[in-house]
């Protein structure tokens, strides 16, 4: 057995203060798949040094500038150099790294969404499909092991056919004025930075992403409004919409984050004919099974756990009781992308969720733009992306 | 200091085999102000006779028709006739009955909703406008103390100034085709006797009345569909609204009767600018308070329990921790009727829906149809109906 | 069919300012199958009116003393005197007036404890073997529909060979010193009217009895101590104890009235080498079932709900979802006394604690009064009491 | 700012097939905070040299046995030797490993419990107190954010004087023979493996651990017993105490691996004059808060969250509602650790249990032990162990 040798990351964003960044470097450091190697984590010179530092990067690896570390790091000797980029910057410039990134021969690992634009996310899909390289989308809640217990548990028939589904996702900390003096908050809600949308862009692109994966169907349609409460804010804060799948379900989606008090409350149920299913983020390790006809059930995870699919199973690292979280969901994706790495594989990295999720994202997010635009029209989104 | 004498009563409807008729006398009988003395309980003439032994009521003042109940009764001496009289016979009848009731000189208590039709609705109001007589009307959730509680918190100015409110009510009892067999399910799915609407009269009703009644505010608009999932069946069994309060709040009404495998999950959320609550009928006996800014507390139904407003502990019987329910929420608006009879008020019972929300209901059900059938248009709601 | 007339009912105890009279009188109106004729509410002269004329209790009938009341509805015609007393003095008084009133030919319902000392009731336990009357004792929490579902589930062997029993009742009314101020406080922390336990008799006796109701089985011995909290308390207010159940199986029993913010959280945990259970007094419409080696399931009360035995829906009232409580618990008590009154049995009423319940609980108490007297000697009580 | 090196670790114990030493991998491997560098991570050559393989362990690194190991690295260069020594082996090897490997010069972080005879325990003590070496013992459950909320909440008085702790830890796993076939169950049940208790050693000792540390305060004696409930069984596998705290409150301790269905649920609860709380493992990121007199309140782990002391929002790395769990909670322990080599600290390490927890662990198994031997004798264990 040859040893396996840790794969090498850089880091673009991430530099002290911001918060997605430090997660994704628990999240790769959990498995022990990844070494960091090199960063440019800030454009502010002392905040970038300070964050290498703290991170054991070498300073010659320390780039002030994310186009220098490409350049360069696509100079060093292939055994040295990064092998894959970590992309936790504003989402302005998701699209512009990825597509540098991929050119220079990395694979891409990308935050949320995949980028500001569904004119620049379907570029870049045409991108990568002219390319070798891996991209994974940091989908964080589709690396829970009990939301692939949902989607197989659904693939069963266990719910039989579906009728409905309702996602919310209330979170309360824009309620206040927060941008005034919270770095997260100031580029959330910046248009120039985060893209057209606010809230959706933010939080209700999970939703949306969290519905078509667990009911492994597409959105066809929807209808739906947005809503700016705090006095001065630019973007949306706050929406909701009806929505149609593919199938023929129906169901209702709700993004916020003006629910004051609300943590971070994302939540799915689906009813079929013969059952329903509900999972929620803040008690991710259960998943209610409700059957017709019969007491409800609740699904474990866990590794021993009865009922289990094999996906949520290789999602567990301990056994029941003792619970897991948020940055194993998102250790779970880099796992498998450490796997396809590993093997070679090119496209789409395995239970990762790839461009198509971004595309099917920034579709969402036009969508939810035009109707409360237009005052509720349906639009039609199944068009949108190519299929899974 | 006088005795205090029970209020006689008399019923229609509510024979053997029908669900809601007992579920009155129970909550009638729980705080001991009423005697049941006549009824016509069924057209059935043995379950009408049968019901009526049961339930101790002389052959004589057991009644084959509502009619004539309503005519033998009125001539009885005023000492000896009954007083008020509840009907709880499928929707068609509500209005009917409660309009020759009214001018048969009897208090009337009626189950929800208040007729098939807004046009008749507003007909019984416009009678009851004339009347001295009291109308109540059986909104049984908001006769829960923690129903009241969240009222007062908002009231109070604990959340701030209302941004938000999701309702949901989702029950999956007609998952199938229960109307085959089912007794309740048959007349509830049958237009002639439910009215224009299933899911929307059954169960829509209360979660408006309760988004109406906990925000004390008006719903000015809604935009809803409706569905059928049942092949056969005849009314909508589930359906879905965003909504606009005349306060400027938004928000999501949720209310389906095939969402398999749930019970009676009626749920209401609010969100101000200051903070969130939220009430569920199936732990009716909490109200989570989440303000901005502290932990998130939890007001506890119950005599002694602190932090309870005046109307929330006058709704209930014993110390925290003896759960009350569904039934002492409705004996709670007995209760409340018991007093404004006694007490010779005219109009309406205080603590008790009367006419107001009946017509709100009803505004609210041609609302959803009339969306539901333009593919989606705003209808305006806030005109109709008196103030509260 | 012949007319059901209400059973006529009286009470000694429950004026004004008492809690355990007004949940009797709730509880017996909840399913109409009895009305008050007459009482003996209060030694207080003006408490026993005021309490009379609330209730619409002819003055006539209104006794200034239990015997007195015992010995003039002794005379009273047959269909007019009372047919069965309820008891809801505190304890000292229970045994006496049982005995008195089961002589004067009326059955008994009394709040529990039975008595204040194991020989009385042991006198009592006599006196009603060679009576026709019916003895019923309040264990209200036994009225439960989940509680009979438990016990059902044992009894099926869903929980195979039983091992462990949990039973604990935290409260924490008695935190502070209430018994300066709260009547109900005041009496229960006298020796003199509540027996030689205060915690062990007001509660612990309602856990004790669970395990032994949801077992179906008798403990043999228990290991415990009592604990005074509170500066000048004359009983104890906690405690605690290892038992060992006839079958071999162990456990531990808590009751506390000092545990600080407590309500009412009485719950029992059961387990077998094929699964286990959990009930809890605060959300009694569920029993939690963990079967070995599948996902757990959750039975529901309700009429229509699965996998639920014949003694559970029997005490159910409302489809699942619509909470039923503590009223309704006690009223299920009532309803089964009622049946048996009406079919005439003597001794034991089916489905109602009777005074084997009141032996074992005294039996409990004397045995956790010596144990921890002893500091920590095993106390046997398994032969204490006819089988039940 | 100079680079932030990361700390050399070895590993002994955790080969394929093994539990603890992948969660201590993952653990050390979140924060970035240690680099393995070598190991003896079985006895089985192939086992040995695959896990190092799957690790990327040098195979010159890859020891055959412990000692090799200690001696093979203390005569690496200073720059390149481990630094830290993890235990993850059986019980019975934990004192030889941590006396031969702080002779050695390597600092220990051992999995608990500390050996399996106190002797043997107080002997390490000594060895430490002589040595400059720092000690960690792997009670994970002291590095939850919440735990150390408590404690703080106690410290600060917000429950007033200790009255009551409750601790239980129900675990479901050993219900049936697994030792027959499951490699953890084997050597958990064996005496010459495991030390001569079962439960008590591996889970018994963890609750006993939280009760000292959330009070911050000894228990002064305990009188308990022990079963074991599978036939051919060595070892207890349940148990339960009543226990007394030095500051006089008393309480209940169960530890259970036969609660059949339950999976890792260690719970406490304390009461005091002035209020309770309660924390429980499997939603680890609440501490229910229930003031007398108030509402209770729930508060919340994570960065950001309301009332949170110092303590506990150092053991966050998440804003509130993205759930962290076990793994997090170890690896606070780890991160803590790798401050105290970093400062040079000697002796303890500030926040990560030490000898003193192995010490009074061992005298709690010990007591155990004694007293289920006798007959529900008091053992006394106040004097057991230097003050913390």
């Amino acid at each position: 057995m040859a040893r396996t040798q840790p794969i090498r990351m850089g880091m673009i964003g991430g530099g002290e203060g911001a918060f997605i960044g430090a997660v994704h470097r628990h999240a790769a450091g959990l498995d022990g798949d990844y070494k960091l190697v090199c960063g440019a984590f800030s454009r502010d010179a002392k905040n970038n040094s300070n964050t290498a530092d703290a991170l054991n990067i070498d300073s010659q690896r320390t780039y002030s500038d994310w186009q220098l570390m490409l350049d360069a790091e696509a100079k060093l000797p292939p055994t040295e150099r990064m092998e894959v980029v970590v992309i936790v910057t504003p989402n302005h410039l998701h699209v512009p790294i990825s597509l540098a990134a991929i050119k220079a021969g990395f694979h891409v690992f990308c935050e949320k969404p995949a980028g500001v634009d569904l004119g620049e996310v379907l570029d870049l899909q045409d991108a990568l499909l002219s390319s070798d390289r891996l991209y994974g989308l940091a989908h964080t809640y589709l690396g829970y092991p009990m939301v692939w217990q949902a989607r197989h548990m659904i693939e069963q028939g266990m719910l039989g056919s579906i009728r409905k589904v309702f996602v919310e996702y209330p979170q309360g900390w824009l309620s206040a004025n927060e941008e005034s003096h919270n770095k997260q908050a100031e580029w959330r809600t910046d248009p120039a930075l985060a893209g057209g949308s606010g809230c959706m862009g933010d939080i209700g692109t999970h939703a949306f992403g969290l519905v078509e994966f667990v009911l492994n169907d597409n959105v066809s349609a929807l209808c739906g409004e947005l809503h700016t409460h705090v006095e001065g804010r630019r973007l949306d804060d706050d929406g909701a919409a009806l929505i149609k799948m593919e199938s023929g379900a129906t169901g209702v989606l709700i993004a916020s984050q003006v629910c004051a008090g609300e943590e971070n409350a994302l939540k799915i149920r689906v009813y079929g004919d013969k059952g329903g299913l509900e999972w929620q983020q803040m008690e991710p390790n259960s998943v209610v099974y409700r059957p017709l006809g019969a007491p409800y059930q609740v699904f474990r995870a866990g590794l021993g756990q009865p009922g289990l699919c094999n996906e949520a199973i290789d999602r567990c690292r301990t056994p029941g009781g003792h619970p897991e979280g948020y940055l194993e969901a998102m250790a779970n994706l880099y796992k498998n992308f450490a796997v396809a790495i590993r093997n070679g594989d090119s496209g789409k990295a395995k239970g990762v969720p790839g461009i198509h999720s971004g595309v099917r994202g920034l579709a969402f997010i036009s969508a939810m733009l035009a109707s409360s635009d237009s005052d509720m029209k349906w639009e039609t989104i199944s068009n949108v992306g190519l299929q899974n």
